[in-house]
């Protein structure tokens, strides 16, 4: 069948999921059915919706508690015909979760998408492999770090904050999230000044960082935008997908003048995925949807950190992001309050196709941002080896686990 | 103070809503402060977010029942200064609700705006009073209502269709909003079949009905193909905003050539606005920010339907639309299982610039569309006469009233 499958997570005040299941799978579709004469039924049949499944779940006494009654949960799953829908995400998103998302206790956690419709989405242009290339490192977790206090500052001092993580050995930088267009740093010379930092770093300590720019501003000038600083000499594009829209993140990936790759920020992300009860999961956006658009990197809180995500949504995004696809794959990053003592559960949660991307974790290091990212790449390296965090001689890294902690050997998960 | 105040709604686990307000307004602007030489502290100063209130609410049992510990609420009102941003939704909203939107319990219940950044903003092209002069109606409430069961139609069934409600005397008819492109109906025919069928009704009977064509696609084509709509003829572009990105409609709004109304569609809206403890509140989108980027039209949930929004906010939702402003006023259309027997309360809460929007009240009428649409404008006649519903003469409103009752004449609110 030709078409898309939704699963929906339900908190049934009516208790009848199967009367529910067919108002979706009627009332999203071709309307009413039972009162269509049979040759109108005939016609009609091939964008009709079909329920593919039912199932109840066990009660759960909180939901209950909370929603005031018992309710019957479940997920049920939808399929709707490629024909009712053009093949773009606003149309399908309209058509799996429009006036449903409005609709009760009632969250989208999974589409699914026959062969069709995925060809007319990109996929990562780069993916991971892509991008191991562009920094040359293949047998370990890449390291990342973040611009940290930003705003109301110049280039001399973003230069200067550049300069400092990279030499610690980070092998992506990211611009804040937050670092709009602003006379202070402009988006042009922020490309040109990182640039030129970090080629001399190259050309004398022979490592390769990447610097990740915030492109923002207006949707319909993001593509012209993204060429200028591919011009410029751009490296990576940060992009904070959800305050604009999937389908631009896919426009741009799509674009093939846009020839650096995209790192999706989750902002704003929250407002969709947090409730239990309604939205959109987790994996679903932040995992399949944004490799299904062209995302290369795709961050979300991590299990550990200062804004944290439970594991179980966690790993299910890593594994939308990599699961074997007719699209490349996309680099998870798991963040928010990473610091070197957390390395261990990263990678054995990720694994070594992931990145570590830290901001206070790096900058908040005793010795300095160099100092910060020293200790990340020494607690990768302690991993990959299989050595203790704790046993590891690395001056930087136990700094940082005198700080911070040192959360691999004290937590059994 | 130049900027934008965001307003949190936050169930807070630490019961320390200072502590909560401090980190947001600084950790959303420039980072640490106190550990800030003092002249760092003077430079930074007017990027600083601000506390501006926090008020603690009563608690809530069942949010502590659902939470699973007893919580404190309240409401945080934390300044932005416009230094921080680029006047831009996409900007902002990562300002001030990125990150955050996944920090917790926190919900963004409003935002304020400085006259500089409004100034940024269009509005309404045509607002309430251009759509009047548009259907030449200025003293009741305006009436439509929507194609029914589209899906695997063709041209004929639609103009059939069209003509039907028409007949009865509505001002406007929306697509369906799953309606996308598609081979039997194609966007740009069924302009010109709908204004041909509209034309001829407006030549035999008077009146003036406008067909809102649903505007769908990739994002980067929108432009364009509005602006091939506006050249077909048509009257009004329908658009799911919420399947796209706010500033989508922005551009759309502002773009010169696009010389009709726009009419807001809530689809997907649910994803973000449906939970009390997280995401962005319904008032504040389908209000305020609907009519900064230029709804001319916005449609949502009434308190009275199948797909019901609680009163509260139903009526937030049209005093955004519709209060003093620099802007042309937006209209409201509370939607969703909507039928003549509502009618009297929908002009009591909604007053007489709002708009009647029916489906199933209209379609479903035992003597078919046409007397759907005849007994709607004579409920919205009587309720202007001050007449009841039940004592108003009139064949067609008098059937509807039997099959669907009479509500306004049974409930006190
Ligand atoms: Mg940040
Ligand atoms: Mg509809």
């Amino acid at each position: 069948m030709m078409g898309v499958t939704a699963t929906y997570f339900i908190h049934d005040k009516q208790h009848n999921l199967i009367k529910k299941a067919e108002g979706i799978a009627l009332g999203l579709t071709v309307g009413s059915w039972t009162d269509l004469p049979l040759l109108e039924q005939q016609q009609l049949k091939k964008y009709k919706g079909t329920i593919i499944s039912i199932e109840e779940l066990e009660p759960d006494e909180q939901a209950d508690a909370y929603l005031g009654k018992p309710v019957t949960r479940g997920l049920v799953k939808i399929h709707y015909p490629s024909l009712n829908f053009s093949p773009d995400l606003p149309a399908i998103l309209t058509t799996v979760f429009g006036k449903l998302s409005m609709d009760g206790e009632i969250k989208l956690v999974d589409v699914t998408f026959s062969d069709d419709i995925l060809a007319a989405f990109p996929g990562p242009k780069f993916g991971i492999d892509g991008i191991r290339t562009l920094v040359n490192v293949h047998d370990r977790p890449l390291l990342m770090s973040i611009f940290k206090g930003v705003l109301g500052r110049d280039l001399s001092f973003l230069k200067e904050q550049l300069k400092e993580q990279a030499l610690g050995g980070v092998d992506l930088v990211k611009d804040d999230e937050i670092l709009f267009d602003n006379p202070l740093t402009p988006f042009t010379k922020r490309i040109t000044a990182g640039k030129e930092v970090l080629q001399e770093i190259y050309e004398t300590q022979g490592t390769k960082t990447l610097y990740a720019v915030n492109l923002s501003g207006r949707t319909f000038d993001l593509r012209e935008k993204a060429k200028r600083a591919v011009e410029a000499g751009a490296d990576v594009l940060l992009f904070n997908v959800f305050a604009y829209g999937l389908d631009v993140l896919q426009s741009l990936a799509e674009d093939k003048d846009i020839t650096i790759p995209i790192m999706a920020h989750p902002a704003v992300s929250g407002a969709l995925t947090s409730s239990e009860f309604y939205g959109i999961s987790t994996p679903l956006l932040l995992g399949k949807l944004l490799r299904l658009c062209g995302a290369d990197f795709s961050l979300f809180p991590s299990p550990y950190g200062s804004v944290a995500l439970n594991r179980k949504d966690a790993l299910q995004i890593a594994q939308f992001l990599k699961e074997p696809a007719t699209y490349k794959q996309t680099f998870p990053v798991p963040s928010a309050g990473i610091h070197p003592g957390l390395v261990p559960l990263l990678i054995s949660d990720f694994g070594l196709d992931s990145i570590i991307n830290a901001g206070g974790g790096v900058h908040g290091h005793p010795d300095g941002a160099a100092a910060g990212g020293r200790s990340f790449r020494a607690a990768i390296d302690a991993t990959l080896q299989g050595i203790p965090l704790s046993q590891y001689k690395d001056d930087a890294l136990q700094k940082a686990l005198y700080l911070w902690g040192n959360p691999s050997e004290e937590v059994k998960i």
